[in-house]
């Protein structure tokens, strides 16, 4: 299928374009499940309504992911189709910073996918990539769908789990199980937003060079520094102030209500 | 592929859901292009922050339209892939109801799509179907992408053009030709929201319904009534008061930043 669009690098919406042509591109690596494309799109009516920047709040919540996870015993980095097919580089990085494992975790397990995130996450220059070949043996429960299906050595034994751009049932899952969790999601009042422990509201695109810098620069912290972060850190204030953030940006344009210049106003 | 989730009619998201699975089967049928189900994801979270549900401007703008296509002398309804997934009926009912004519209208023109897309709307009843086997042959200068194509007998020589989720390029381009333009579109703030002459701020699946009653309780009024509605018609406010029904749900759920029952809130 050839979707190219040749869109003009002028067009408004140039570099969210580019990425969709990634992301359908990886439908056909098998990288990305169809569902992933709509979670995408989710995420870019979100990314627009926040203004397409990292606000002051998501920093916070990136300085306090970074601090979890080089606090954690038994960190792991989730890796799905959506997240590496934009991000494999810095998830390899963040692993190696933080002494992370990565593991593929799939909502989907469609054939041949674990495969080629595993390729992806491989040609990034990982070493270790866990939850494939079969390894995805232990079971954790899920609370509306099918039982999912974790590696015994990663997920499974994990205190903190990295889950970016992660189902609300996932995420339960795991908060149950009494893992610490850290997401990226662009939407503040998504389950997984409100169960995880540390929420970035960011586009995974900004947020994950900005975490890989931040754990460079915690590194040099000792666990008491690094824990006094950890405590200072609220997450419902993060989320509320995503929230007002968006909700800002919405009362600005509606006193506007028509502000993209028209060609013709009847009706 | 197998993308089915087996989810549990007691998902809070069930219904949202089943849309999505029906999408996904409608890229094998080739109905939908992939570039359709991230636009489907950007709807579905504009929907999620309307709040699910046709608000009062909305209903405005639904009775407007049905006036506009009552008094159009050439109106065409546009069908793309996603209107065709989703509202293939009603569309058909608006068509005759309005003697309105069909036309498929896509932006991704891939082999097979059209006679696909023809054949959703000829079993939901629909006697003709423009724009397909090489009908459509004028052109239309968009502004950021490729000509489109369009049928000389429908959008060619339409006075008025319903393209429910259409493109901006589309929108403008229409505009730009001379046509007045209708559409459902669940982001006050895309490029197609604002250039259009009535913006039904809504979901497809709630609006399509809505609008088939409208042009039939309206049929029975003269055209001086007609204009009466029409004239009477402001599309700003009503895209104004979209986007503030969008704020004033964040904001009253910003105020409480986690809503969800959460089982662990320490960072």
């Amino acid at each position: 299928m050839n979707e190219e669009n040749h869109v003009s690098r002028k067009h408004p919406r140039a570099e969210s374009i580019r990425i969709r042509e990634r992301l359908t591109r990886h439908v056909k690596t098998r990288v990305l499940a169809l569902a992933g494309l709509i979670a995408h799109g989710r995420g870019e009516a979100f990314d627009y309504i926040l203004g397409e920047e990292t606000t002051p709040s998501a920093s916070k919540a990136i300085t306090a992911a970074a601090a979890v996870l080089l606090l954690a015993e038994r960190p792991v980095l989730s890796v799905n189709g959506n997240v590496a097919a934009l991000c494999a580089r810095e998830l390899v990085e963040l692993s190696r910073v933080t002494g992370a494992k990565l593991e593929v975790n799939l909502f989907h397990r469609l054939p041949g996918r674990e495969e080629a995130i595993e390729e992806v996450l491989r040609e990034a220059g990982a070493e270790e990539v866990l939850g494939v070949e079969g390894s995805a043996l232990a079971r954790i429960d899920e609370v509306f769908s099918d039982r999912r299906r974790v590696d015994p050595r990663g997920i499974y034994a994990a205190d903190v789990v990295f889950v970016p751009l992660e189902d609300g049932d996932r995420t339960e899952g795991l908060i149950r199980m009494g893992k610490r969790v850290i997401t990226v999601d662009l939407n503040p009042m998504s389950r997984t937003a409100q169960f995880a422990n540390v929420t970035i509201v960011d586009n995974v695109v900004r947020a994950m060079p900005l975490l890989v810098r931040e754990a460079e620069r915690l590194r040099e912290l000792c666990r008491n520094e690094l824990r006094g972060i950890v405590d200072a850190f609220d997450n419902g204030e993060v989320l509320s102030e995503a929230m007002g953030t968006m909700e800002l940006r919405l009362r600005a344009l509606s006193e506007k209500g028509v502000y993209i210049e028209p060609r013709s106003r009847r009706a």
